[in-house]
């Protein structure tokens, strides 16, 4: 089992990584103080209900927690103010006061929907984060929570930090494949921002990750975990380094917002959006390798790092303007330095990255 | 013109209470640094939009300030998550961004509901009270915002507090009386629970404050706003202290519910509630005149202090059980132990606050 710690002051929390820790969920649940007096509402999706919620009901309820749960269809559809509404609604019903926890069992979509009712109901209640994606070992850490709006995605949400959260290595050996290489884009993500030895160790060991061999997987999240946890802490509100973590996401959120949601996968997207930065990075001055390994590691993870031809580059780039407005031609962008290292570029040309996307629809596959 | 602030350290605001300061608003808005590159949304209610928003705008745009405007149906109907949409479709069309500010102009249900959008909005964006009724200077400080779900008032919020409060008493003058009466229920609990001497005034001053005298106005609200700001600066989110400003509201919130909402003003529930309160206070020890002088004070004001017979009493233990949650028989009861100073009862027996409604409806009128 590994640990680390998120430090946030008063609102720090603990990340614990490790196989089986689900059927053992109870004992951390008491660890971490959590009241038996008050029932607790546990969110999941369809995929991943049938196959855990009984089994961490079973540990809770033996222990005597009391416990509700609610299964949504599984889908970024699900992150919508309707289906918040109906967790509410459930949560009333169950009578959850202000002891109460909202325990979010499943991926990124689970995690952000069950944290922005945490971060709501009755102006906020505790909540845990039992991810169950590789992708969520990046939004189950750090506290931002959201339901989209159907003309703007996370647009409706909070800082709202867990209690803890509790990484059962166990539920992830049923990810499909594509979701698997998916979630490992902001692993390897967390390594270019920050860590090039992490970035080397992913680059000869990306083989056992997309197999789900569980040490390599253990040492991933871990490192990953860490990586964003050292972000956060510096700065909880995103009003400067956080900015880091959007390495890949610029053209990454256009890309999706193109091709419609739910048709390209958030990690496939950003993949290809880290290749760009990456090219961005080099054109600036950095060293060759920074685009060859970023490629090179992005590909061995099963990632698209080619940009499908049929995207119309004047699509991509409106569908940016939309997201972050650049201010008179000129945006915010993350740009590559050297491996495990990125700046902030606030005054980045719009004209750059539309020819960075060209570029990307040339990339050669690897 | 008063000025006093909320002391809540780095989130700490002020509150502006004078005549005409609509007519300035863009001199505040510069002095608390708002910015004119990001568009503002003003929130404003039917009675209220068409009679102030004009004078807002004007300033504001004058001052070089980008401002929308969105005017909702007035009453508790707009605290709703629909309502909230709507005004988040706004703000997106509106092109807000991270350093916009919504703007409350008008009463509670506005500035709960504005609050509420700001609150969420890219996680948090700042926040404007420009309150325009007197119970306003209740709900325009200390940061809760919220909207209600079918089954519960105030159920989903957040805490989120405005950049300043900037109060107009001239905005008063168009207030229907029987709202200014409400109003002041919330400025007689504030005496009531913090400020003997401020009882005493009111006592004398209650006919003042009913025909809107703008001297004695900007000295009650500015009395009351001060109480709440020090009241909220030592317990900003409710754990323990700031309970006190329950005082009359869990049978207050109780009645409303069964008279259905709107058809009983939240001042004139809670009006009955503080007589119901004191009475507890004199059973348990006590002087006799904490039960005469609140409820003197509140019919002098223009408010009920007896609760109209065909009340159920059954109906509003329900309905109390249902807001509060008795644990076995007992519940958490503010209970006045003189004038000017309450206390937290953790254990009050059901019995007894039965007993007292059941009283209620006996009290002879003043
Ligand atoms: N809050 C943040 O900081 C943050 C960061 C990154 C991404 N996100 C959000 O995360 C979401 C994407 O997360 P995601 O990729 O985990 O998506 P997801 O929750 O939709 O999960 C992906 C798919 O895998 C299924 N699934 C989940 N766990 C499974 C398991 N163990 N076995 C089999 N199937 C399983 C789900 O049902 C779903 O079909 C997006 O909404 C994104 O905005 C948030
Ligand atoms: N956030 C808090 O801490 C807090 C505290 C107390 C009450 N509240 C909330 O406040 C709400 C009640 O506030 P309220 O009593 O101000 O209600 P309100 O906003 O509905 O205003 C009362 C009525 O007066 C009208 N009005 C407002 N200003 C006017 C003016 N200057 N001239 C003419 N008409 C005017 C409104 O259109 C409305 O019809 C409730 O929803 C309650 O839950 C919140
Ligand atoms: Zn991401
Ligand atoms: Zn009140």
């Amino acid at each position: 089992m590994r640990e680390l710690t998120v430090d946030l002051g008063e609102r720090s929390y603990p990340i614990y990584i490790g196989e089986g820790l689900l059927r053992e969920a109870a004992s951390y649940f008491e660890k971490c103080g959590l009241s038996k007096r008050s029932p607790l509402l546990i969110v999941t999706d369809e995929h991943v209900g049938p196959r855990y919620l009984p089994a961490l009901e079973a540990t809770l309820r033996k222990a005597g927690y009391q416990t509700v749960g609610i299964t949504l269809p599984s889908g970024e559809g699900s992150k919508s103010l309707a289906v918040f509404e109906s967790v509410i609604t459930k949560a009333l019903e169950a009578g959850l006061d202000r002891h109460s926890a909202v325990v979010a069992l499943g991926g990124g979509v689970v995690g952000d929907l069950a944290g922005y009712v945490a971060a709501a109901y009755m102006r906020g209640i505790r909540f845990v984060q039992i991810p169950t994606t590789i992708l969520a070992h990046d939004s189950s850490v750090g506290g931002k929570v959201a339901v989209n709006h159907p003309l703007a995605k996370n647009i409706i949400g909070a800082f709202h930090q867990p209690e803890m959260v509790l990484y059962d290595l166990e539920t992830l050996q049923t990810l499909p494949a594509r979701q698997v290489s998916a979630g490992l884009a902001e692993v390897v993500k967390h390594g270019l921002i920050w860590d090039a030895s992490f970035v080397d160790w992913i680059d000869g060991n990306a083989g056992k990750l997309r197999s789900l061999d569980p040490e390599a997987l253990g040492y991933a999240l871990h490192k990953g975990c860490s990586v964003k946890a050292a972000v956060v802490s510096q700065d909880e509100r995103e009003n400067d380094v956080r900015a880091i973590l959007n390495l890949g996401h610029t053209i990454g959120h256009a890309l999706e917002a193109v091709a419609g949601y739910g048709e390209m996968l958030h990690g496939e997207a950003i993949s290809i959006g880290m290749v760009g930065a990456a090219r961005i990075g080099v054109e600036l001055g950095a060293p060759q390798e920074v685009y060859e390994v970023t490629k090179r590691v992005l590909a061995k993870c099963g990632l698209p790092v080619r940009l499908p031809s049929h995207f119309d580059t004047d699509a991509v780039m409106d569908a940016m303007m939309h997201d972050k407005k650049f201010k008179e031609g000129r945006m915010v962008y993350i740009v590559p330095t050297a491996i495990g290292q990125v700046e902030i570029d606030k005054n980045m040309s719009a004209d750059r990255v539309r020819r960075m996307v060209e570029q990307l629809k040339e990339e050669a596959e690897v």
